[in-house]
């Protein structure tokens, strides 16, 4: 079998971490990116400042010409946050015959807030015989499948709370302004009445994940965000937070069953937790039988955590029967240290 | 759609448990209990003690007469721990047409112990269109398919450490006995030697999985059996250990790859063990690309655990394409809280 053939569609932080990740694998080859601007024309391998060494060239170009049937098996794509900005390019994938994968937050389950688009992707995605999927760490792995996981050793679930505490740290400058570090209280009150705070993008999504698994009618979800303040001057490599500005922001909602609070999603994230006695971590604490008490600490880092969940479910993707799938449908993910070509297979296989 | 018809074959502790569970799900019927002894003739409702309500009367049979083709979507074999004894019950089910869950803990991955029986199960559920899994909370969630979730959140895997610290205290007087519970060490040593300590069954299962899903060439698999010696009297409600005695055994074994050490399975199984400050708990612990430091505390029970790995993992089993199938082959584990028929593919189900 020939090797796995993946092209990169978007070369900002993510796709290049995915690039760099990939050539470190066996029997996958990256076969193409595509990016816009000042990207274009130069060798993906000058853009990610490693060696070229044994590997074909590959010069970042725009995805549109790039991307034609039989090029490639699966086409990862690493562009946008949302459903509806992401849509017309997984579409342009699919209809040139190539599987799909994504890290667009909302598309980790897109019939959440966009059914509409949801059941046109599973449309368009059956018509080409092939397979698209959204994931990532948060949502995709964390705050919804992991919490599944732990029910599938559960014979009943009253209430959930799944909870992450995270460090904004690593991140770069473009993260620093979404979340509003180093902003006041009024500042982040404007932005955040004008539509400007972002926060977290997946929380509607999750709680979707979580209630199909389960099988529970929810039939109301509230999200709020608010500010983290700190006491303290608070410093980290992109990124200030002077005494009395914001670290960070927390993100909360909660998800109703039968008039109860059945759900509660928390997700606290801010520069420099550990300079005011902050232990980050993953936590998923369910009452049932038996009770779930589950903590990961520190939390996975995520732009390393959905790097690796979007390498990592290449094989399920290609495998899966045509259509619009998501993380409750495909086998787990797991790391993907042996060969990939010993995992598709024979006639899911595009370039033969 | 029906209701999912479902026999139970063994009805012993586990057995009666997943009844007492599938009694409170949705859209899913008891349509059979297959067991010997005293038990048979009597009405399933009776034995577990429990008020039989509304529901269909249900009499204790021998299997092979109540097991008949298209009478049932799935069969549910609780009967043994491993892949030769559970065999020829398999085969009998799969040979009716219908798909076959069991708790035998070597059938979690059957390749690992018994890779003839394994290729053999696979080519009977192929032949008649079925598909059959072995499943449990150990082998079978805790520390194999838990460590592969988390590495799939990981871009490099280094070194693992699955750690299950239980209590036997809630089991049986078996249980005890097979533990080896207040005997001395002369008489450990002894049984030991002579075989008759079966301690823990499913290391070989557990490493297999992961090794198949992370990709790695194991060349090298050990496993040993200590004696837990107990400094004080220690009572369980159907064991007792006196000081000097065993009030447990700890099963700890090592995976070896490239002549290094790379996963250790470590599973200390006593009563009760917090009469000597010992926490039980779950506990992953993976060296790598992001490092992993998951524990879950207390333990997920293991009766109670395993009835609901069998009882939620349903759909997937009557879903699944023919074959013999695995945890790493099925989509993941969720609590069936809602009605079971929203989850059958209409094509899958064998009672029309």
């Amino acid at each position: 079998m020939k090797n796995v053939k993946v092209i990169i569609w978007g070369f900002g932080a993510m796709g290049s971490g995915i690039a760099k990740t990939l050539l470190n694998r066996k029997g996958i080859d990256i076969v193409g990116v595509g990016d816009i601007g000042a990207k274009v024309g130069k060798s993906m391998f000058e853009v990610l400042g490693v060696e070229k060494g044994d590997n074909p060239e590959v010069i970042v170009g725009n995805a549109e010409e790039i991307i034609k049937p039989g090029v490639a098996d699966i086409v990862i794509v690493c562009t946008d946050s949302y459903t509806k900005a992401v849509f017309p390019k997984l579409k342009f994938v699919m209809e040139q015959g190539i599987n799909a994968i994504t890290s667009a937050e909302q598309m980790a389950y897109p019939a959440a807030q966009e059914p509409e688009l949801a059941a046109e992707l599973d449309k368009i995605a059956k018509a080409n015989g092939v397979s698209v999927l959204g994931t990532g760490i948060n949502p995709g792995h964390i705050m919804d499948l992991l919490v599944l996981v732990m029910t599938g050793a559960m014979t009943d679930v009253e209430h959930i709370v799944s909870r992450r505490v995270n460090s904004l740290s690593p991140f770069g400058p473009t993260v620093m302004e979404e979340q509003g570090i180093g902003i006041s209280v009024e500042d982040f009150n404007a932005k955040k009445a004008s539509g400007k705070m972002a926060g977290h993008v997946g929380f509607h999504e999750s709680v979707g994940m979580i209630a199909e698994g389960l099988g529970w009618d929810i039939e109301k979800f509230e999200q709020d965000m608010e500010p983290i303040v700190t006491d303290v001057d608070r410093v980290a490599p992109y990124g200030e937070a002077k005494a009395g500005t914001l670290a960070g922001v927390a993100m909360v909602g909660q998800a109703y069953k039968d008039g109860e609070c059945v759900i509660e999603m928390d997700h606290p994230q801010q520069i420099e937790p550990e300079q005011v006695g902050i232990s980050t971590g993953d936590y998923v604490i369910i009452k049932g039988t038996p009770d779930i008490n589950l903590a990961n600490s520190p939390e996975v880092e995520g732009g390393l955590g959905t790097t690796a969940m979007l390498v990592n479910m290449i094989p399920q993707v290609i495998n899966a029967d045509a259509g619009l799938q998501t993380m409750l449908s495909l086998p787990v993910p797991c790391c993907v240290l042996g060969d990939y070509r010993d995992r598709i297979k024979e006639d899911k296989k595009i370039v033969k």
